[in-house]
């Protein structure tokens, strides 16, 4: 149950199919999941979409790929979302992922979520020490 | 400003002196942040909280400890807690982050949360393909 | 599956049959959705939380009414209420919100969740012109 | 610095003064915090804010009113607001907060933001034993 | 759908069989929830879980039981935990929260996060009287 | 205090000059505030940032440029981004917004924050009517 229709055959659209055919071919699989398919109903927002995902997360950069991932899946699960967490978890799957990296992965994300909650509570004052503008 | 008073003279209880103590050690500085110095009015949760850091951050593992504190920051970021953004980005710098992997990190993190915000606002219908104990 | 059993006949109770009675004349349908179904389980709860709801939604005021359901909608994505976001999603369109204003209201929304985060990230100082009280 | 400048004799308008001997006879001090000064720039949502306020916190209830200034910070810390943690510990204290039970606050909710963070990540099905309707 | 595949006979691994004993010990019921059954892929991390768990929420302390689960609850709805608000909800009716304060559990979370917003909205400046370090 | 040097004189990068100007003559005004300051660490990360928040929110659309910073600011609040809901509370006021509609844009961010968690709190199945895809 979505908060819009999505459309029934977005590839009709010139611009979607362009998109969907970029996503294919940048993961070298067929699948196209529902996010782009539901994004299908705005081609602007799916073209902007999918434009600033590929250079974040496939152009080659300072990070490798699976630690992106690993960055994405904590940004959604302290966001709590559960499309996202599937999605990228999968993601990260499909980038070699192992089961230890994973529980290590949850181990980090849920102490950072504890001690975040600890220095919020105890409203800890920030040390000088980490002033990056510091003499 | 803080919720609580932290102890004036925290190493002279001597289980607050010994997490201290391994925190110099763990870390190879002289430097105790303020999370602990506030965390000192409690004995057990700063032994405990001490613990699982040492354990989660500072312990070999299937991650190096650069990408944990990469992690760590994205939670912290999502969790809006100024302090822990602060005290782990300079442990990420002492860990060896270049400008260049943080304004990838946080090209990743702000992307990651534009499109939580978006699957949530179309409330994106979950792909089996992601379903982990699909047959 | 909710976290408590919702009345099966709320409105035998005649303080819940009000509530229910008002909601269908302010908006002009027969239609009870389950928020009001579940809170009927507590009279005092379910005629406070509509009060206010008819009070700041549907009086008139400063903004117009889709613009309030806009604001709504933002909020509940950013505190992922996934039932939330559906219900005002439903009432943004009665009150005439077309596909492009939609489109446009998710782009701002997840644009502030990324800069939000980029903000966040950088831990940047508040500029003093911001301030209200400045001479 | 605040987003709006509070009124400098709010007192001046009798609305505002109406509220504010009602919150100095209801906490029995002279002292009227910032959030009330801040919200007399608008006489209505002062009014409905501290009636609210009022009715759910200083009202007699199911619940003991240092157990809803527990539960008050407990939101106060998950929803990041310093503000509002420094005001109801403060108020949590006044009401006989030990420093004991002010850690054990602390633990239960940095635990529960840990285990919010590991049921996310790992997206664990609900037990249909949770079901509060089931037969 | 969850994002790992529970093991399909996590008992026959002896550390999680002893974890899965405490819980039904510490609980006195047989019923072992998902959340341990979908932690059992990765035994450290169920251990020292269920160890936190049962130390901050069924070992006596300042706080009695029905307060702590009350607590947990707050801050896993903040969190949008929906298993967690499910799972705690159990709880707390298992320890005897009756309707009443089931009701005024769920006015007190949502009145403090329509004042957490409400302060943040206005950035409310903190009251020099909130320090608990003052002289 | 951010947590990296803002460089001492941005302008000198002729990327970063040519994003300053471009956000001075968009915005008609010689100011330009810190979170630009500070992204012109990363002349890509600035170039990127500025044209979406030119894109989405300078751009002739479907809702008007006031409609646009109430939403950003609504976002902003329930991230609890405090310099973010300074900066567009300050350019919704450079926009036109009286003191009346920032009165009732925090009324109804605060009072979908409350229904936010109430419905979280009480698990409100979704109603089929909100269904955007039922037949």
């Amino acid at each position: 149950m979505a908060t819009l229709q999505a459309p029934a055959d977005p590839e009709s659209n010139p611009r979607v199919k362009a998109v969907f055919d970029d996503i294919r071919a940048t993961r070298k699989t067929d699948f196209v999941n529902n996010l782009w398919r539901t994004l299908a109903f705005d081609a602007d927002l799916l073209e902007r979409t999918w434009a600033e995902v590929k250079a974040v997360m496939a152009a080659p950069g300072a990070l490798d790929p699976l630690t992106r991932e690993l960055i994405y899946i904590a940004v959604s699960i302290a966001n709590s979302c559960g499309y996202c967490v599937h999605s990228h978890t999968a993601a990260a799957r499909a980038k070699g992922m192992s089961d230890a990296q994973h529980a290590e992965l949850l181990a980090i994300v849920s102490l950072a979520a504890k001690t975040n909650h600890l220095v919020t509570g105890l409203q800890v004052p920030l040390d000088p020490a980490f002033d990056a503008n510091r003499p």
